[in-house]
């Protein structure tokens, strides 16, 4: 039977896959039960996305493509970009995972374009900041974007024994990566 | 019919696993699979082993705790141990692999403890050289740690889209993370 709002079932599905896929990535993903935490049928995903394969990649398109592109970078405020992104993983913890997850079970596939157009933006960016005298040319334009960022998802993307070195709450962990963003960048 | 030298064919077994692990994770996986890799029984695995899970604790333990252990760290030069970590992580990424796949598997399990007490004398060490005065002050020790061992994995657990962002060699990234630590570490 045919939802009676397409549009709205989909999201709905979007959602559950997500929820899904960045606690058990795409091997370990199970279309049953995704489909019915979003309370519809497998066949319903199948016929909406054609596959697992398909259906990671709508999801990782929508979330990721959306993180991206809703975090605008001022170069002339580095260490601010880099507090505002920590904030935005801290937030939406299941976007870094389902990140990681890509990296692992897809690698060599070349990455998805519109995220690799959303950074050679920020890297014009950051490279009119330098000329213009504000952040340091000590490294390439994009070098600096590929710190700014790793600093960033430090807390993120290093395991739990490193993670957990310092017990610290929200504010100091930030206050470390804008620190270490503004030393980096400083002319 | 068991093995002639179990002690071989218990090293044979890990390095498939090994392999195996990296490739596709905990949940992907098959022990059929690295064991036909390895030239024995899947019952051997259990046998010997346990299970997957336990397979993967022995694989993980073996190999991090060796990559661990084996780079002194001279906190006096950590922009040094940057670089020589760079090369580690280079030189076998499928153990970079592994850690990724174990922090997203296993994660809230609390880690290795022989990682953690490896990762404590490092941060004694950088203590040290923050009291003489070679390193700044302008981190707890803790955080310094961090900050190198992230700088050094930049390459290895960023996405493709972030890594791909410049189009280096070997001696371009290795020198790249060794300024940054430079930058980082500077009293």
């Amino acid at each position: 039977m045919a939802p009676r709002d397409p549009e709205a079932k989909k999201k709905q599905l979007l959602e559950a896959a997500l929820a899904e896929f960045a606690e058990f990535g795409i091997a370990g993903a199970r279309i049953d039960r995704l489909a019915k935490r979003a309370g519809c049928s497998a066949g319903l995903v199948y016929t909406y996305f054609g596959g697992k394969d398909e259906l990671f990649e709508a999801v990782f398109d929508h979330v990721v493509v959306r993180a991206v592109s809703t975090l605008p970078i001022d170069a002339r405020d580095l260490p601010g970009y880099a507090g505002a992104l920590f904030d935005g993983q801290v937030a939406y913890p299941e976007v870094m995972r389902l990140a990681a997850w890509h990296r692992l079970e897809s690698e060599g596939r070349g990455g998805i374009a519109a995220i690799r157009e959303a950074d050679l933006a920020k890297v014009a960016a950051i490279r009119e900041a330098q000329e213009a005298g504000v952040v340091s040319s000590r490294f390439s334009a994009e070098h600096l974007l590929m710190l700014v960022i790793n600093t960033a998802s430090m807390w993120s993307v290093q395991t739990e024994e490193i993670a957990g070195l310092s017990d610290d709450d929200h504010a100091r962990r930030r206050g470390v990566v804008v620190e270490a963003v503004r030393v980096l960048v400083a002319p």
